[in-house]
């Protein structure tokens, strides 16, 4: 079972299918930065037209039995997530409304300070904020999956210790590997792994040991040595994958329309664009690189299997639903 | 089984538990009457809240299942409409997401001319427009039933026709019996029936032979008549019931945004507000006077059984669904 828990492509027949060759049976997609409600409805709405176009290819993802319906049909379920809480505005009514219409992940904070927590981008973390501390307690209610990917340490700590469900960082690597602004230090990911939560490893240059030029060794054996200080089962993969997107994209990421001046994000004036992956890992027909270099590593066939798949199915199956 | 299909009341526990009382199994309860997309997520919003705070008495109602979930556990099963398609704007891919948050009824048209027809007051009816023929189609896909119950003769026709799944006339009466501007000809009711569409029997008094001095006979008689007609098994109840509401509330539902002058709809400057109800049907708890009167009309018991409940049951089995 392979599982992707981030992807924002530039959606296409030609990538849905590429999931298939990868043998990819579950990804989870991003439907928003910036967008407020109403255009992220704009967003579930474009998906529909995809399952609806693309029924042999694609299926729409609610909970972890979708990913068996899936296997079973030769599909890839798609989960929908946000990178930002910007689609529930400034009402907590929109939680259940969102979860609703199929959103599992929501990340508290893309980079800089929200309503509800503080970016990994702003000088200060001052931790969940009021509105915060009401909201994970509803998105623990419905079922929609707290994500700290892009928020602050002490953000990301409070959150994980409030949360009465695992929260996930679904996609960055361990700081200790790369220094990375957006990589999690250790007292993080233990935070998060200790509470039940997942870590979902990134292969976006920027967040990677030598940027494009990381080895696969050298990614993997990063994996195997979290895997002995955080927990196999903890870990899983969040590709970030941000295949066939123009780079005024990557723009819409950074800057959304918060700034009128440019903010570079991870990169610099001199290399503004997305950045280039990695030769191992071009697009989801590369999965079996990252898998057989697992099993390299000397982790276990079980082990692997988890990280691969396994481990986001199970915390899928325990926390996509409403509570009790 | 009872189930009412349309009450617009100004909810509160005292009219839940009232819907206990007269065991009502489910209603349909109409959410929107002029609000755009984003105001009717606020009332979706709202019985959630509802749905929260009662669990004991109502629930949210998807699928003719929830109404026998709603009848084992002593609750009341809660089914959403509108009465104009304000809700999806001008956004054909709103239909999807509607039904996706437990939409299962949408009026084309409330009185006035809309997006996708026209209304029973305009002095002209163009039948089905070019994005109205549209959206029936998706409404077909999806599951979202057609109802006609305020629209003209000639668009409610050609709904019946054009719709590939049965549509509704959820509150009304024969205009044979009572000839106001709401109630339905003969030709209408014929082509929603023969096309295995429901007719539900209004309450309200401004549909009633002599209004609020209607006698509980002369509402049976007629229903048993409109029977012997067009076949019981397409005939149910859906009330109109608007307890507990202030007039301001029928002066938005006659007026909302479209106009700065007033419009009495049904009523008239003498008499503005909201009509007083028969005395044999004040609330959810007078269910068994109408039951018992269409008993003593000669109806047969499984006639009446269907006509207080499983009529709308099988209807909401057969098109709640997505086709397919």
């Amino acid at each position: 079972m392979r599982i992707d828990n981030l992807q924002y492509a530039n959606w296409s027949e030609k990538i849905f299918r590429q999931l298939r060759e990868g043998g990819v049976d579950a990804i989870h997609v991003t439907i928003a930065y910036h967008e407020n409600f109403r255009e992220t409805v704009l967003n579930f709405e474009k998906w529909n037209r995809w399952f609806e176009q693309y029924p042999d290819l694609i299926m729409k993802g609610q909970g972890a039995s979708d990913i068996d319906v899936a296997r079973e049909t030769g599909r890839t379920a798609v989960f929908f997530g946000f990178q930002n809480p910007s689609p529930i505005e400034d009402d907590i009514g929109l939680v259940e409304i969102v979860h609703t219409l199929g959103a599992r992940f929501m990340q508290l904070t893309y980079n800089n300070q929200s309503l509800l927590a503080t970016g990994c981008y702003e000088a200060e973390d001052m931790g969940i904020t009021r509105m915060g501390k009401q909201v994970i307690k509803e998105m623990n209610r419905v079922g929609l999956v707290v994500d700290m990917s892009h928020s602050g340490d002490r953000s990301t700590i409070e959150a994980a210790d409030l949360s009465e469900r695992p929260i996930a960082i679904t996609h960055a690597n361990p700081h200790s590997w790369s220094p990375a602004l957006r990589n999690k230090k250790d007292d993080v990911i233990r935070a998060v792994t200790q509470n039940g939560g997942m870590l979902g490893f990134s292969v976006y240059p920027h967040h990677l040991k030598d940027k494009g030029d990381c080895t696969l060794e050298s990614f993997c054996e990063m994996i195997a040595r979290t895997a002995e200080q955080f927990g196999a089962e903890h870990l899983g993969i969040g590709t970030d994958l941000c295949q066939d997107q123009p780079d005024s994209i990557v723009e819409w990421m950074r800057v959304g329309r918060w700034t009128k001046e440019i903010d570079y994000g991870e990169g610099s004036a001199s290399a503004p664009g997305f950045p280039d992956m990695p030769h191992w890992f071009r697009d989801n027909r590369d999965f079996g690189n990252i898998e057989n270099g697992l099993l390299a590593t000397g982790l276990s066939e079980d082990e692997v299997a988890g990280i691969m798949g396994r481990n986001w199915y199970n915390f899928y199956a325990e926390n996509f639903s409403p509570r009790g």
